[in-house]
């Protein structure tokens, strides 16, 4: 039985031309970039171009693009680094986070270093900005403002230029979550006057265990990682050079074929979503998919019955790959937070389908069919 | 011209078999392993299994091995749970550290949240065991012990069953650093009571960008990064699946082999040492060779001279790779601490050269031949 694959929100296959850049990296070049030896001045090469591609499709300078080990690693860089190093003691976020965001300022406000706020979710699951500005004109603290560019669940999209603007109107640090769009979605950091941003390179089929962090010039902090001086002090550790060149790499593709791809891409999203409506009776969506959402992601409700109970497990047996929430998360099997947040009707059953370049209408066909027969 | 890679405490050479074992993850096998459906168990098993050879050849248990992205940000998490976590307040390490253990104290030192000592370093590079219980003794705080087993610019070997007894004895924190150790010497945790030990795939043959960090079963810490539920909560961020099984076949291989392989290293390394001192009038050895000292590194002193100040440069331009120092900080081309704590002379040139199982005798002859002609 043919797989299909519709989680790419929680990983993508690695392209073969990524791959392919990769190699080198593994057999001959593999001496340390931090040797003054020609041998390692050659991976040290290869990192500082990766460095420079990645620097220019975000328009800022190669000094403010750091490789981490991924997007987590990232986010949990730029939060303890507003918080010990940029005098932020209110931390506004919101509850639709990633967990690398919530866990990170959870802990600390467990450990009493910051006051946390939410900001007011709307119906649409969208971010309520008026009350974001009522928060930062109400705090008599330095806010970090920490807000995923788009929501892995659910694929609402917040507008990033709005929040970038509030911020810098209150003198707020801003850290923009960019994961799921990065490579996705065209971003200007020119024109969006952020501190921090993140990637990772598994998301646009890059390799997994590799990252990118975004810091804005004018900010100065620690490393998260302290120990030797790669990355310009930045963070430390012997570089992963195979996973920064796939990176690099993954992103070039990503951003050379954007146009066209997105387009194949939100054509698959609306086929699945127009064939689901027409086919299983009750079904809806979560977020705000007619309005500014992840054209990779559809985060569908399904009505609870005894056989939606067991619809992952079902998929799976067909051999069809989506998920309940996000990846990071379904492990614990809990409910997902992101939909407790927005949901009215906790009577339904979610199953994200998120897809990327290699997916088809014939694919959304098949699994649809499987549904009618599973529901 | 052949290269001659003499520098292998800094990175070595992937090996083929263990690249062949991380080759399917980079194509089919490319499902989260946090997903719950069967292709992203399948990724979970592979990384299940890793842990249990890890596990294994240390002598613990599987729920103790962690997979990071690497040494450096195993030693972070190590020390700064045992001071956030387990309430240490008193650091006691030693000026011959890597800088991923010194950075990271004399941080912690710097916010105020411990107090440092160092213990007394003896003439050929040995800690004085009776300095350090004498430290323990006196101190009034809850102790954190942080030492490498072996030193990675000298090669000097740490008796780490006598430091976790004076750890135990008085009820410290005990971090050892065995990222040139794991997988070059049998390391048994039933024998050595230690909290934490960590290790780099890269030191051994594995890839760059992962490691691993083993956390005592009687101790509970907070993870360093934090986020998703990876690692049973314990290290979030989606697993580098590739480096995860590239690390355990590494290790697999290196213990495997370590007897054979240990003894023709030594060979390679007591021959380059007997040949140097044949050959080049006034060279010497920093640290404690002739003692417990590892197999794979050799620090050879030149006495200072014109020619000797463009050692690294001219063994570079006949591609013979080695090192001043350390890798981590050879790119800031600062002196090495190490060096500048252990010697009695500052007129000397240091190079390590450093051994794998892939280097000959052959090597040696043609590497101290070169060296006759440019000193």
């Amino acid at each position: 039985m043919q797989r299909i694959y519709f989680d790419n929100a929680a990983t993508t296959p690695l392209d073969p031309e990524v791959f392919k850049a990769m190699l080198p990296f593994f057999n001959e070049k593999f001496g340390n970039p931090s040797s003054i030896y020609s041998y390692g001045r050659e991976t040290r090469m290869a990192i500082e171009n990766a460095r420079k591609t990645v620097a220019k499709i975000l328009n800022a300078h190669p000094s403010e693009i750091f490789f981490t080990s991924g997007g987590t690693e990232s986010t949990n860089t730029a939060i303890n680094a507003a918080v010990n190093d940029l005098g932020c003691k209110h931390i506004i976020s919101s509850p639709l986070e990633h967990h690398a965001t919530l866990h990170s300022i959870e802990y600390l406000a467990k450990t009493g270093k910051v006051k946390l706020s939410y900001v007011h979710i709307l119906a649409n699951g969208q971010i309520d900005y008026n009350d974001l500005e009522k928060l930062l004109k109400e705090s008599d603290e330095k806010c970090l403002v920490t807000l995923m560019h788009a929501n892995n669940e659910i694929g609402n999209i917040t507008d990033i230029e709005r929040v970038a603007y509030l911020c810098e109107k209150h003198d707020a640090i801003c850290n923009i979550d960019t994961v799921q769009t990065v490579g996705h979605f065209p971003i200007d950091l020119q024109k969006v006057h952020v501190h921090f941003i993140n990637a990772a390179a598994h998301k646009i089929h890059g390799p997994k265990g590799v990252g990118m962090l975004y810091i804005n010039k004018n900010i100065k902090i620690h490393p998260f990682i302290n120990g030797g001086s790669q990355e310009r002090n930045m963070r430390a550790g012997t570089e992963n050079i195979y996973g920064i060149v796939g990176f690099a790499k993954a992103l070039e593709i990503a951003v050379e074929n954007m146009e066209e791809e997105s387009l194949h891409i939100k054509e698959v999203k609306n086929y699945m979503k127009e064939s689901l409506v027409k086919n299983i009776p009750g079904v809806h969506f979560n977020g705000d998919p007619e309005g500014e959402s992840l054209y990779t992601v559809l985060s569908v409700a399904f009505p609870k019955t005894e056989k939606s109970d067991m619809l992952l497990f079902n998929l799976d047996i067909n051999n069809i790959c989506a998920s309940g929430g996000s990846a990071c998360t379904s492990g614990a099997e809990a409910a997902s937070h992101v939909i407790s947040a927005i949901s009215k009707n906790p009577d339904q059953t979610t199953v994200r389908f998120s897809f990327s370049k290699y997916n088809t209408k014939e694919e959304v066909d098949l699994v649809v069919e499987k549904l009618k027969k599973i529901i």
